[in-house]
């Protein structure tokens, strides 16, 4: 088989090569012309991919490492009965971490541990749920809201009422503006005056699911309410007073991890191999090289909150990006062009599972804690 | 011989049980009786040691596990011939460990690396010569000034005017208010005027060396200028203005460390040695137990800048005490008790050089940083 490939997608060769030849192409400039010959299309969301690419080529699949899938016609593929595989999800771990991290930093400002809080979560899909289950296993009270999910999928649910009297709520949906339960604006001037007055908001969803006048003017009036976001409204070309009033801001990098990048190959990959019906040979593991910081071992003198402050930070230091963000944005005379080199020039992290934690074998609870934030846990 | 000990100072059997029987006594209580028999005096802060506890005993040595030396009278003691030896520098690496983590937040706001900063620093004495020495070792270019010391034993020195001209200032000097060279409010209106206006302020010796009000009226004309401050003017009913104002606040805590605590006892009983002219036995890395995080290793994909920043926190965290330092200060209607609490439960910290960190044979750039910085670095 033939396989046409945008260049910039990693482990092209490690996951694809057994399949056929590879020719890899600038995603941007792609024609159909590039098609000649192909079985099959890899593309990153750069590249946009309906008829006009397709129509008279022999492709009989499509994947795009990509979580979105607004730069594909999958209408169009459907009637071609071409195969189609994204990669929803293949970050999701990536913003847990991110969420993970700036708990981190707010039970500390605090003087209190993570199971001091409850944490609310609005929207429990890929994220969303993860971070359930991670919380929930660290013995954070949980609770949850998702008008489109089913209880026995994902675990109980609760009004969005409910959950934002929670001493932090977290939201992960998408961006919508139509339908029974639009997202734009969700939390508004009236929902932030429901929540606690000294409750924290994580945005690591979409902007605009925040009226973020609405907060800045809220924070304005509630000197405790603390708010951590990585997704603004009007991005790039955010509010820069409600930037600095925030006790984290970070530019839209929440979900940057390499692990989340090449998981995007590996999804994609999955689902080639499933659409073709051939075995599923490779595993991004076998890829993946070191992470930076490779083990942190603790013993028996260390309190268990502690000991997951310094291993969730040794993995991401949410502070890092905050302070770069801040010093950038601050000093720039390009809203735009700052917000974006920032992304671009990002330092892609590692997943908090490529960090062995060593603990010792009598330390059931530090061993608990540690697995459940999601650490390769070994005992000596 | 018989020894009469504060019953606070940590490992008193484990060094002095050699030298024969130890009385526990409480040492703010302590009177002349309680020293019937002794000929060693162990002591702490609390006990006022002169004529009216000793005369008419027969102690031949008294020790005060502490770095100060005012509840001595030294010119009685050295007039009866009875042997001294208190504590200078025994938490020395505990401030310069505070010093470090502050700065690898400083470089971390203004994404830039350690190298990247000149440090100025007050007063090379315990602390200042071994952060000067760690700092050089670590690449950092240092500016220094001291006008008691000789440059042939503590390295060049310059002016102070030189020393403020620095990215960041860092002050180590005691309080002084007579003689050539007082330290109260050294740091005033015109010395901070000739600072950078993106200056960074640390103080981490005695908080009337900076005037407090004209450090709050600087900063709120100069938006890039930071301060770290450990200890404040007239502590501990500081101005929770300026508090608020700077970058990180802690409650005089930056020599609080396990290592430096029980250093304290180790350097009496080395003095007790060399007085009596019996052989050093015991040394203090026999009784310290386990640091909580033992070791972090690092692989070949990890930047020096970002190991250096994981390893100093991962051993201490100065935003943790900043943090409690806010909430609970914010919250206080009794700044003093609320103060004075933060210090006493204060949760010991380890020194850098408990760390252990692991890092591959070949990577001599971060082997030789981590070194510097004053970890226990180990090839693997
Ligand atoms: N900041 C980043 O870097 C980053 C990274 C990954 C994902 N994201 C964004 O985070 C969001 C979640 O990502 P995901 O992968 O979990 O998506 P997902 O599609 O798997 O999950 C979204 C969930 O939100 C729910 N939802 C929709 N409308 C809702 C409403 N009104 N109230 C409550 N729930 C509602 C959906 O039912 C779904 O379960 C998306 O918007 C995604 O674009 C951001
Ligand atoms: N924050 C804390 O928890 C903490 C912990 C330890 C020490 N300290 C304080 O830090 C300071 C330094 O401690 P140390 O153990 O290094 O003391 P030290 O006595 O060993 O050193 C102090 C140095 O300051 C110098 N000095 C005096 N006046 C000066 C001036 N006008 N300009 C420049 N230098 C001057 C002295 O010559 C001396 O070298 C002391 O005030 C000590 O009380 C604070």
């Amino acid at each position: 088989m033939h396989i046409v490939a945008d260049e910039n997608i990693p482990l092209l060769n490690e996951f694809f090569a057994d399949f056929g030849d590879i020719t890899l192409v600038e995603g941007r400039s792609m024609t159909a012309a590039d098609l000649a010959g192909a079985d099959i299309l890899l593309v990153r969301s750069v590249t946009r991919v309906d008829a006009q690419l397709l129509a008279g080529s022999q492709v009989k699949f499509v994947g795009t490492a990509t979580i979105g899938t607004d730069h594909i016609d999958r209408a169009y593929l459907e009637e071609a009965g071409i195969g189609f595989k994204s990669a929803p999800g293949c970050n999701a771990q990536a913003v847990v971490d991110y969420v993970l991290s700036a708990l981190s930093v707010l039970v500390d400002e605090r003087g209190i541990g993570f199971t001091d809080v409850t944490v609310g979560i609005v929207g429990v899909g890929s994220v969303g749920w993860l971070l359930r289950r991670r919380l929930e296993e660290m013995g954070v009270t949980v609770l949850a809201t998702d008008p489109f999910k089913n209880p026995d999928e994902v675990g109980e649910l609760v009004s969005l009422d409910e959950v934002l009297g929670a001493d932090v709520v977290t939201l992960h949906t998408p961006l919508t503006r139509d339908g029974e339960h639009p997202t734009w604006h969700l939390i508004d001037e009236q929902r932030l005056a429901q929540m606690k007055p000294d409750a924290s908001l994580i945005n690591a969803g979409r902007g605009a699911v925040v009226d973020n006048a609405a907060l800045l003017a809220h924070m304005q009036k509630n000197r405790d309410f603390e708010a951590i976001l990585d997704v603004w409204e009007n991005e790039p070309e955010l509010d820069l007073q409600l930037m600095q009033r925030c006790l984290l801001a970070t530019p839209h990098i929440a979900g940057y991890s390499l692990d989340g990048k090449m998981r995007g190959t590996e999804y994609v990959y999955q689902g080639l191999c499933e659409f073709f019906g051939l075995p599923v040979r490779r595993k991004l593991a076998q890829f993946l090289p070191e992470p930076g910081v490779k083990r942190v071992n603790f013993s028996d003198q260390v309190p268990v909150y502690q000991a997951l402050r310094t291993a969730i930070r040794a993995c991401y230091e949410i502070r890092v990006d905050d302070g770069v963000m801040r010093t950038a944005m601050k000093r720039s005379d390009n809203l735009k062009a700052t917000f974006d080199q920032m992304r671009k020039n990002y330092p892609l992290r590692r997943d908090i599972p490529t960090l062995r934690v060593g603990v010792p074998a009598k330390c059931h609870d530090l061993h608990e804690a540690l697995s459940a934030a999601g650490f390769d846990v070994r005992t000596k």
